[in-house]
């Protein structure tokens, strides 16, 4: 559904409001949207902080006790409730056992595995179990990966320049595929790798990642992406498009915690591709030899052979608290939401807001971005105050300089409830702050 | 002390028993040693495991209410409790403030700067804080730096073979100095970049780091070392002894937790050198202009600029508990107390247990050794039943086929008791399995 972009969304806002017999900007249809929110359950297992807690000094909270309304998951997702459970299991095995946690765990997650715990999980966000790993941090994978996949030779190196970044045109925030289309096809044969994120942190656009990566291999390109804001947030077929290679954090919309571990993909068709230069770890080793120390690296097949060293079993069950949750549902539905919800912002700031000192510079389309919407101010630096006033009602966003918002409703825990007090909050900001057109 | 060896600290022990008018092979003795043990009180700031939680299937604990005899420092450290608190109190900032625990944090660690918490208190156990980092896992580590430090030039390869390894003589365990510095002398002219570790992970030979690195470098070569089972067990002077770089992991003698944040030193003489090529990443760009996301690179100069990601909180504060037991003492009261630990070890093993089916290997000088001791049993795969055995009596010690054993006492939190206790319980089980001379 929504295939033709927000009208649809909008005209399905409507239908729905109309179907529940209230006005589609009152308070009581953003209480009919969640009463028929079937993932609502979800929000529960989370700890929504209050709005005491996140203010900042010199801001005084405007109802201290209240839940806050935290958009800000495209930069630190909220705590899964049971992260604490698990983590106090791990404390509990190393406190009672020490050493012999790695092989026997009362809990059943020896550590000498613990990845395990987790990649299947993972996998059913984006891709195949074979194809994941758990491990490290992003730019660190980005750069391990990168050893094995940026091997420029003579032929295909540009000429000019050796990075050709891609900028949307003059005076614009979203790339056109085109622009990415046409330099593939331009400079594709001089290019070694090809390497995009998925869903651009600034301005939210989620890019053609199956277009992209199409282009890029009929002119044997290797494609990589960065998924940071992607995972957890779009539904991602990274076997099926193709891709060579992807990484991730998990703090984001995975929620595992400030710092978590991080995740790799490598496609199946190199699981088995041992010829390139590799940044080998005896954790991606062979299981069954790895304590031998027979100095023979034997790489696991898959994105498992990339591991390098033993991981921390602490960041390993933070995320998979969250997993857990992801398990409960499926990305599908968590994306049906979140393109209700997103819309649902959208659709608000247009009726209520619409010219008030800012456009939205993500992309119009719901299929063209994640669940996060970037605001621009037309005035300059005005969205440091435009934050700091925000947070005094409990609305947690992110500014980015020079004149940023970014808003990111998270369907595992935001409700509709809260899109709405955010955007009346927002107009009384902008209002009280005198905000320039 | 100890200028001369195991003779002087088995003169020193008897003198210590006269001294206190007992029998040196007598738990009065080990009694005697625990109480005037000035750093006894560091014990009661860990969790000693019970003999009930060590044993793995099949075999039954004798004493399973007893805290067990851990020597296995050298593999997994005990857990400091003041970890649990401290996670505990990360935890409460994610629940409570998400996002905000960056800037704002009611313990006083914002996130965005939370290595800053442990970066000085690890300098006090090797080098300056200038030199230090607290990042990634160890292996990726020591990628990320001999990316940067293994420059190989045309004029430095060596002509038969990319890698020389220094192996001890045919039959024996240790690596004599003489053998590295003959190497190095011969060979020298050819090499890039000189990789050992501090102390050896099998033998427990601790390599005379000083002397290596001054060689190495006067034939031009950079020297690096991996320092896993060096740091928080021998004294470490990296900026004195001009060691260009070093990693480690914390998880053993630092006791930071199963694959806890590891470790990086760069000396001080490279702290503004930015030619070197680099893995860079935005964690190690300043602070000042890090978010601003202007694709500017400035790195930090120091360690810090090798950083490549925001670190993870809880390792950050699981290392921090551990490194506030530390800051009680020093690296210099530490070591006094494990040459005496081990030194009493080896005491008793050699009056007690002489030539009963194994030899130490680990060197005699307690100067070319850290806290641990390997046997090498002459019997060979006897080592996995002589293992088994020692964990029924509630004694955690590590087995390396084909015939090792490996025995750590760890002198944060191990005392003379359990070794005399370890030792008695060995002589019982070697008994017992009637293992070949
Ligand atoms: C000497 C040495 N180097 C490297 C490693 C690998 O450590 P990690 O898995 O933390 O990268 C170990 C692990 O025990 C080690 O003992
Ligand atoms: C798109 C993108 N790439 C890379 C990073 C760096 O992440 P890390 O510090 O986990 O390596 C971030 C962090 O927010 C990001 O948003």
């Amino acid at each position: 559904k929504f295939k033709h972009g927000i009208k649809e969304v909008k005209e399905f806002l409507e239908k729905l409001a109309n179907r529940g017999k209230v006005d589609p900007l009152s308070s009581n249809f953003a209480q009919y949207l969640d009463e028929n929110d079937k993932l609502k359950y979800l929000r529960y297992e989370f700890s929504i902080p209050k709005s005491r807690d996140v203010v900042t000094d010199k801001v005084e909270a405007l109802s201290p006790e209240e839940e806050c309304m935290y958009f800000c998951g495209n930069s630190l997702g909220l705590m899964p409730k049971r992260a604490r459970e698990l983590i106090s299991q791990e404390l509990d095995v190393w406190a009672s056992s020490g050493v012999v946690g790695h092989f026997k765990h009362k809990h059943n997650r020896p550590w000498v595995s613990i990845e395990d715990t987790v990649v299947e999980k993972m996998a059913d966000i984006v891709a195949k179990p074979i194809e994941i790993a758990v491990m490290n941090t992003l730019t660190s994978n980005l750069h391990l990966l990168m050893a094995s996949f940026y091997t420029p030779n003579t032929k295909k190196t540009h000429p000019a320049k050796e990075l050709i970044k891609v900028t949307p045109p003059e005076g614009e925030s979203i790339v056109p595929l085109n622009s990415i289309l046409e330099i593939i096809e331009k400079e594709g044969h001089t290019i070694s790798l090809v390497l995009f994120s998925g869903v651009h942190y600034y301005t939210g656009q989620f890019f053609k990642m199956k277009k992209i990566t199409q282009a890029a291999q009929k002119k044997g390109c290797i494609v990589g992406f960065d998924l940071s804001h992607a995972v957890g947030n779009v539904v991602l077929k990274l076997h099926k498009w193709g891709i060579d290679f992807a990484a991730w954090c998990s703090y984001k919309y995975l929620n595992s915690g400030p710092g978590g571990i991080a995740g790799i993909f490598l496609h199946e068709k190199h699981a088995n591709d041992f010829n390139r230069p590799r940044l080998a770890g005896w954790w991606g080793s062979e299981r069954k030899s790895r304590f031998k120390m027979d100095q023979q690296f034997k790489p696991i097949p898959g994105a498992s052979g990339f591991q390098v060293s033993n991981p921390s079993v602490l960041n390993v069950v933070s995320l998979l608290a969250s997993l857990e949750l992801f398990s409960r549902t499926s990305m599908v539905n968590l994306r049906a939401k979140s393109i209700l919800l997103t819309g649902y912002l959208e659709y608000l700031l247009d009726k209520q807001l619409n010219g008030l000192g800012f456009k939205i510079i993500t992309p119009r389309d719901p299929h063209q971005r994640g669940c996060q919407l970037s605001l621009k101010f037309f005035e300059r630096s005005v969205q440091e105050k435009v934050h700091k006033e925000l947070m005094s009602y409990g609305a947690v966003v992110d500014e980015r300089s020079p004149d940023i918002i970014r808003i990111a409703p998270n369907p595992m825990y935001n409700n509709f409830s809260e899109v709405f007090r955010f955007v009346r909050a927002l107009k009384v900001v902008i209002g009280d702050i005198g905000v320039k057109d």
